[in-house]
């Protein structure tokens, strides 16, 4: 096998897509149905046909390119990742996935490889949900989960609907249901590289990370009602303290993570608002965000009963009153253990340092795994960072994911493989 | 004696007062140096002559409206309290001190009593700070305390300083100093009567407060940096949570102050704001105000040295950084135990319920007390509520008050008196 992952190659392709954002200087923004979305679609075209794919928009705007297998009719084996950002966002987030494909792509035609099955790269559209407040909008349209009225139902900060922003990007709305595929028939595997956007790689300096599963996840906005008083003239037994409350809630939210079974679990409150929010006022009310994640279920479902259990004792003991709004409720996903193994193989054939992790934040796969074989590899993200201007990858850890990626697809389905 | 409080008349002078607010139906906005505080001082002027009262401006716009006692060269009792108000405040607050001022002169007058000392109705001005960002300027600038470094210094929201804006307001801000008073040979007392801004007098159904001290305050702006991360994608122990020391810090606060020693003691953390603010990420920053008050000295050093001590560790502990930047700082101000006395002998004579207390919020009393007899009267607050429309006090109350305060004056400052 004559390996000619070429990290020169990534690096141009990824500066080259540098260019469709709609915040030049100010990092990447790539809005779904944007002309920013449009130009890099366009862009994304040539490259493939020049790789020699046979390229298809489908009818949700992700973009296709395909290469026939050894065996026509077998499931396409498909790499993806997404084509748009969030508002300044870095250029990595999906877009290093997409171009990692295209490179194992080429590398398969210099070396004269046909696999087996036949090959997709796919750049999915509106995993972020940036702009209509949804997200995997692709990938669930992709697994038929996007009907008509889901188009009317979403709406953008100007009030356009997903719909109406369809037909304006030249889509038709009313073929929504065409962008569903036969998966069982048709999809064979669903390989998404993408960026770790965390520290975990870059702190244990490893190069890969094989991810086994995605976080599920749990979204709060939990509010706290007390009573408005002057913060001089009320004595501390007439008051009903919102922030008293609040507090004494919030500071156990991390230590409940830290605490909890599963070295996966993170909790979060990332935002909090205070009502009437002066200096001399006792707080009304406070409002504040709760975000649990976990690999394990039981971990999550234990934070927010504990955190339900502890406003009920704390409000009441004070007098407060809370309401607690659902926002998210995701069950772990588990990606495959048979594709994890031949990740794995990889690794070690070709001498990269590696390890299996759960991936904290949502991704297409997501969408997929219940469904379709699916997998992940982590590169290290440098700092951590993502999503900002500064989000960075090493060209050279893109080209390891591809090299791993080309050695399983090779390895375990062409001819010259097992 | 013939006590003749009228109640009517109270009410009805509350009642006039009433219009002069540049937000009509959205309670009283009469900010100082505007034609809001003109039209008031206006009319007042015009209700102090009809009083017998001689009546002029001083150089800060103070009003004051005076009558010559037995003994023309006796130092002056004082009842005042301020004309301006805070943005849609309500109308009690500062104006009915004034009215109470206001009634019992009329009393004397009715009834015939001419007390030993000149006795002065004192309508101050910008006491509330609300335009400027200061406070208590009318008594500041009548203790010799404000200079015209002074009115350049402080500058409103448009920019104009008080030293424009007393231009502007007809006042001629070269001659400041001209309000200075030479309180040790003019002034034998300042009374102040004023609602009480809280809920205790109502909750206790006690008629009036004789208010003994106004608590000291300690005001901090306080910001905990950590680092921004994703929520998802950082394991607990790799972040540096900006919400979770402040949290930590913050649930402490209400309980420092009830286990204080006075229970005059309170602690607010009325303002709390957090970047980036968004439920995914990880918090940098939380900024929150610590508003510390009490009678006792001793109470408020503690409990700021206590949250500076939790600051230092629980952010060392997790690698985060804090900032305390103080905003006020003010000591506990003793009220006059003689004039005390001589309040509660009129309340028990004409049967008031009565009780010392401490008040919570800052008063022109603040800034005379330290060199001039000073005494306060609160009367009750419907729900405690105060700085906002629905702000009420009974107008029996305030007659209430105008009784202790004349037989207070007839029994210790009159010929007919002891």
């Amino acid at each position: 096998m004559n390996h000619q992952i070429s990290t020169s190659r990534i690096q141009q392709d990824m500066e080259l897509f540098e260019q469709f954002t709609s915040t030049p200087g100010q990092g990447i923004t790539r809005l779904p149905f944007t002309v920013d979305v449009r130009g890099c679609v366009t862009k994304l075209t040539e490259r493939m046909k020049s790789a020699g794919l046979a390229v298809y928009e489908d009818a949700a705007g992700n973009l296709v390119g395909r290469k026939a297998g050894v065996y026509p009719d077998a499931p396409a084996l498909i790499i993806g990742s997404h084509i748009d950002s969030v508002k300044s966002g870095g250029n990595f987030d999906g877009m290093a996935g997409i171009i990692v494909g295209l490179e194992v792509v080429r590398m398969l035609r210099d070396a004269g490889i046909t696999l087996n099955h036949p090959i997709e790269v796919m750049a999915t559209h509106d995993e972020e949900g940036m702009r209509f407040g949804t997200g995997f909008f692709g990938t669930k349209a992709m697994m038929g989960e996007v009907d008509e009225e889901y188009l009317h139902r979403y709406k953008d900060a100007d009030g356009v609907s997903i719909y109406d922003a369809m037909i304006c990007y030249g889509l038709d709305p009313h073929r929504i249901k065409e962008a569903a595929r036969d998966y069982e028939r048709e999809i064979a595997a669903f390989f998404e590289v993408h960026i770790e956007q965390g520290p975990v790689l870059e702190n244990t300096n490893t190069q890969l990370g094989l991810v086994d599963c995605i976080v599920g996840m749990q979204r709060y906005m939990i509010t706290v009602t007390g009573r408005p008083d002057h913060a001089g003239t009320t004595p501390m037994d007439m008051r009903v303290d919102a922030m008293d409350c609040a507090s004494q809630v919030i500071a156990q939210v991390s230590k409940l993570a830290v605490e909890a079974s599963s070295d996966s679990t993170v909790a979060t409150v990332g935002f909090a608002k205070v009502e009437p929010c002066a200096m001399n006022i006792v707080p009304q009310e406070v409002t504040f965000s709760l975000d649990v994640r976990s690999k394990k279920q039981q971990d999550i479902d234990d934070i927010v009963a504990k955190v339900r259990e502890e406003l009920t004792r704390i409000c009441g003991e004070k007098g407060a009153t809370f309401t607690v709004d659902e926002k998210l409720n995701t069950a772990p996903a588990h990606l495959d253990e048979k594709l994890l193994k031949q990740l794995y193989q990889s690794c070690e054939k070709l001498g990269f340092s590696h390890r299996r992790m759960c991936s904290g934040a949502g991704h297409d796969a997501l969408q997929t795994a219940p469904k379709i074989d699916t997998v992940m590899v982590f590169v290290p993200s440098k700092e951590g960072r993502s999503h900002c201007p500064v989000e960075w990858t090493e060209y050279s850890d893109l080209a390891n994911a591809a090299m791993v990626l080309a050695d399983t697809l090779i390895t375990n389905y062409s001819k010259g493989g097992q």
